[in-house]
Protein backbone atom coordinates (compact mmCIF):
# COMPACT_ATOMS: atom_id res chain seq x y z
CA UNK A 1 0.00 0.00 0.00
CA UNK A 2 1.94 3.00 -1.30
CA UNK A 3 -0.92 5.95 -0.02
CA UNK A 4 0.14 8.12 2.71
CA UNK A 5 -1.12 7.28 5.80
CA UNK A 6 -2.30 10.47 8.34
CA UNK A 7 -3.08 8.61 11.48
CA UNK A 8 -0.63 9.64 14.01
CA UNK A 9 -2.54 11.10 16.29
CA UNK A 10 -4.57 7.39 16.66
CA UNK A 11 -1.12 5.81 17.14
CA UNK A 12 0.08 8.47 19.44
CA UNK A 13 -3.66 7.58 21.51
CA UNK A 14 -3.10 3.57 21.40
CA UNK A 15 0.61 4.13 22.67
CA UNK A 16 -1.22 5.75 25.66
CA UNK A 17 -0.48 3.53 28.88
CA UNK A 18 -4.21 1.74 29.89
CA UNK A 19 -5.62 2.48 25.85
CA UNK A 20 -5.34 -0.65 24.77
CA UNK A 21 -6.58 -2.36 27.90
CA UNK A 22 -9.77 -0.47 27.69
CA UNK A 23 -10.46 -1.11 24.35
CA UNK A 24 -9.43 -4.93 24.12
CA UNK A 25 -11.39 -5.09 27.66
CA UNK A 26 -14.81 -3.77 26.08
CA UNK A 27 -14.13 -5.72 22.91
CA UNK A 28 -13.92 -8.79 25.07
CA UNK A 29 -16.03 -8.34 27.31
CA UNK A 30 -19.14 -5.54 26.12
CA UNK A 31 -19.92 -2.64 27.69
CA UNK A 32 -18.69 -1.87 31.26
CA UNK A 33 -19.62 0.10 34.47
CA UNK A 34 -16.36 2.27 35.06
CA UNK A 35 -15.89 0.44 38.65
CA UNK A 36 -16.06 -2.69 36.61
CA UNK A 37 -13.20 -1.41 34.70
CA UNK A 38 -11.05 -0.35 36.89
CA UNK A 39 -11.00 -3.88 38.39
CA UNK A 40 -10.37 -5.51 35.31
CA UNK A 41 -7.00 -3.41 34.82
CA UNK A 42 -5.18 -4.23 37.70
CA UNK A 43 -3.32 -1.37 38.49
CA UNK A 44 -4.27 1.76 36.67
CA UNK A 45 -5.33 4.75 38.93
CA UNK A 46 -8.57 6.50 38.70
CA UNK A 47 -7.04 9.58 37.31
CA UNK A 48 -5.48 8.02 34.43
CA UNK A 49 -9.06 5.73 33.85
CA UNK A 50 -10.70 8.50 33.64
CA UNK A 51 -8.34 10.52 31.33
CA UNK A 52 -8.04 7.57 28.88
CA UNK A 53 -12.23 7.06 28.94
CA UNK A 54 -12.64 10.98 28.20
CA UNK A 55 -10.38 10.61 25.41
CA UNK A 56 -11.68 7.53 23.68
CA UNK A 57 -15.08 9.12 24.40
CA UNK A 58 -13.40 12.07 22.13
CA UNK A 59 -12.60 9.96 19.28
CA UNK A 60 -16.14 8.36 19.30
CA UNK A 61 -14.14 5.28 19.99
CA UNK A 62 -16.19 4.78 22.97
CA UNK A 63 -19.56 5.37 24.23
CA UNK A 64 -20.52 6.64 27.43
CA UNK A 65 -24.16 5.29 28.55
CA UNK A 66 -25.77 7.14 31.04
CA UNK A 67 -28.90 5.16 32.66
CA UNK A 68 -31.97 7.13 33.85
CA UNK A 69 -31.97 5.56 37.03
CA UNK A 70 -31.55 6.88 40.78
CA UNK A 71 -29.00 6.46 41.37
CA UNK A 72 -27.91 7.19 37.98
CA UNK A 73 -25.82 3.98 36.13
CA UNK A 74 -23.06 4.24 33.78
CA UNK A 75 -21.90 1.97 31.44
CA UNK A 76 -19.30 2.28 28.70
CA UNK A 77 -18.91 0.10 25.46
CA UNK A 78 -17.52 0.67 21.89
CA UNK A 79 -18.54 2.27 19.35
CA UNK A 80 -18.90 0.38 15.66
CA UNK A 81 -15.95 2.81 15.29
CA UNK A 82 -14.42 1.22 18.29
CA UNK A 83 -15.00 -2.24 17.27
CA UNK A 84 -13.72 -1.79 14.15
CA UNK A 85 -10.49 -0.63 15.42
CA UNK A 86 -10.27 -3.21 17.81
CA UNK A 87 -10.16 -5.30 14.95
CA UNK A 88 -7.60 -3.36 13.23
CA UNK A 89 -5.41 -3.45 16.63
CA UNK A 90 -5.83 -7.30 15.98
CA UNK A 91 -3.23 -7.40 13.08
CA UNK A 92 -0.59 -5.88 15.09
CA UNK A 93 -0.97 -7.99 17.76
CA UNK A 94 -0.75 -10.98 15.30
CA UNK A 95 2.66 -9.41 14.39
CA UNK A 96 3.74 -9.43 17.63
CA UNK A 97 2.37 -13.08 18.58
CA UNK A 98 4.64 -13.94 15.28
CA UNK A 99 8.07 -12.01 16.58
CA UNK A 100 7.34 -11.96 20.02
CA UNK A 101 6.55 -15.78 20.59
CA UNK A 102 8.63 -16.44 23.58
CA UNK A 103 7.38 -13.29 24.83
CA UNK A 104 4.23 -14.40 24.23
CA UNK A 105 4.60 -18.21 25.91
CA UNK A 106 5.80 -16.63 29.11
CA UNK A 107 2.40 -14.26 29.62
CA UNK B 1 -10.25 -12.71 18.16
CA UNK B 2 -10.45 -13.39 22.09
CA UNK B 3 -6.75 -14.07 22.88
CA UNK B 4 -4.61 -11.70 25.03
CA UNK B 5 -2.62 -8.97 23.50
CA UNK B 6 0.85 -8.34 24.96
CA UNK B 7 1.87 -5.85 22.64
CA UNK B 8 1.72 -2.90 24.24
CA UNK B 9 4.99 -1.63 24.34
CA UNK B 10 5.31 -1.98 20.50
CA UNK B 11 2.22 0.40 20.36
CA UNK B 12 4.12 2.89 22.84
CA UNK B 13 7.20 2.89 20.50
CA UNK B 14 4.27 3.89 17.36
CA UNK B 15 2.98 5.91 19.69
CA UNK B 16 5.98 7.87 19.32
CA UNK B 17 6.37 11.13 17.31
CA UNK B 18 7.87 10.09 13.76
CA UNK B 19 8.41 6.49 14.78
CA UNK B 20 5.76 5.86 11.86
CA UNK B 21 7.11 8.52 9.50
CA UNK B 22 9.97 6.85 9.40
CA UNK B 23 9.05 2.69 9.18
CA UNK B 24 6.20 3.96 6.57
CA UNK B 25 9.47 6.32 4.09
CA UNK B 26 11.78 3.01 4.60
CA UNK B 27 8.62 1.16 3.82
CA UNK B 28 7.45 2.98 0.48
CA UNK B 29 11.09 4.21 -0.59
CA UNK B 30 13.44 1.95 0.42
CA UNK B 31 16.73 2.29 2.33
CA UNK B 32 18.16 5.40 2.87
CA UNK B 33 20.76 7.41 4.66
CA UNK B 34 20.91 9.58 7.40
CA UNK B 35 20.45 12.68 5.84
CA UNK B 36 17.86 11.54 3.19
CA UNK B 37 15.59 10.17 6.24
CA UNK B 38 16.35 13.82 7.95
CA UNK B 39 15.02 15.12 4.88
CA UNK B 40 11.78 13.23 3.94
CA UNK B 41 10.85 13.39 7.56
CA UNK B 42 10.58 17.42 7.35
CA UNK B 43 10.53 19.60 10.60
CA UNK B 44 12.60 15.76 12.64
CA UNK B 45 15.16 16.95 15.06
CA UNK B 46 18.81 15.54 14.77
CA UNK B 47 18.27 14.34 18.35
CA UNK B 48 14.72 12.99 18.12
CA UNK B 49 15.75 10.80 14.65
CA UNK B 50 18.48 9.34 15.79
CA UNK B 51 16.33 8.22 19.11
CA UNK B 52 14.17 7.14 17.09
CA UNK B 53 16.48 5.12 14.55
CA UNK B 54 18.06 3.41 18.01
CA UNK B 55 14.61 2.11 18.86
CA UNK B 56 13.73 0.61 16.01
CA UNK B 57 17.20 -1.18 15.06
CA UNK B 58 17.20 -2.18 18.80
CA UNK B 59 13.77 -3.60 18.10
CA UNK B 60 14.85 -5.30 14.75
CA UNK B 61 12.49 -3.04 13.43
CA UNK B 62 15.11 -1.52 10.88
CA UNK B 63 18.61 -2.83 10.55
CA UNK B 64 21.46 -0.25 10.12
CA UNK B 65 23.78 -1.30 7.42
CA UNK B 66 27.41 0.37 7.40
CA UNK B 67 29.53 0.22 3.86
CA UNK B 68 33.03 -0.53 4.15
CA UNK B 69 33.60 2.96 2.07
CA UNK B 70 35.47 6.25 2.75
CA UNK B 71 34.40 7.92 3.90
CA UNK B 72 32.21 5.40 5.43
CA UNK B 73 28.48 4.93 4.17
CA UNK B 74 25.39 4.32 6.80
CA UNK B 75 21.96 3.47 5.49
CA UNK B 76 18.91 2.19 7.11
CA UNK B 77 16.62 -0.50 6.14
CA UNK B 78 13.37 -2.18 7.10
CA UNK B 79 14.22 -5.92 8.56
CA UNK B 80 11.30 -8.71 7.39
CA UNK B 81 9.86 -8.06 11.11
CA UNK B 82 9.75 -3.81 9.83
CA UNK B 83 8.27 -5.02 6.75
CA UNK B 84 5.77 -7.70 8.38
CA UNK B 85 4.93 -4.55 10.32
CA UNK B 86 4.15 -1.88 7.95
CA UNK B 87 2.07 -4.17 6.68
CA UNK B 88 -0.13 -4.93 10.25
CA UNK B 89 0.15 -0.82 10.46
CA UNK B 90 -1.87 -0.68 7.05
CA UNK B 91 -4.60 -2.06 8.45
CA UNK B 92 -4.86 1.25 11.15
CA UNK B 93 -4.41 3.24 8.83
CA UNK B 94 -7.35 1.88 6.41
CA UNK B 95 -9.19 2.54 9.62
CA UNK B 96 -8.55 5.88 9.90
CA UNK B 97 -9.53 6.12 6.48
CA UNK B 98 -12.93 4.68 6.69
CA UNK B 99 -13.54 6.94 10.25
CA UNK B 100 -12.15 10.55 8.96
CA UNK B 101 -12.27 10.69 5.42
CA UNK B 102 -12.20 14.28 5.37
CA UNK B 103 -9.13 14.64 7.74
CA UNK B 104 -7.78 12.60 4.85
CA UNK B 105 -8.78 14.38 1.93
CA UNK B 106 -7.40 17.73 3.05
CA UNK B 107 -4.29 16.06 3.21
Amino acid sequence: MKRKCRVFPTFELLGKKWTLHIIKELSWHGKKRYSELKRALEGVSPKTLTERLRELEKEDVIVRIVYPEVPPRVEYDLTDKGQDLSKSIDSICDWARKWYPDELRKA
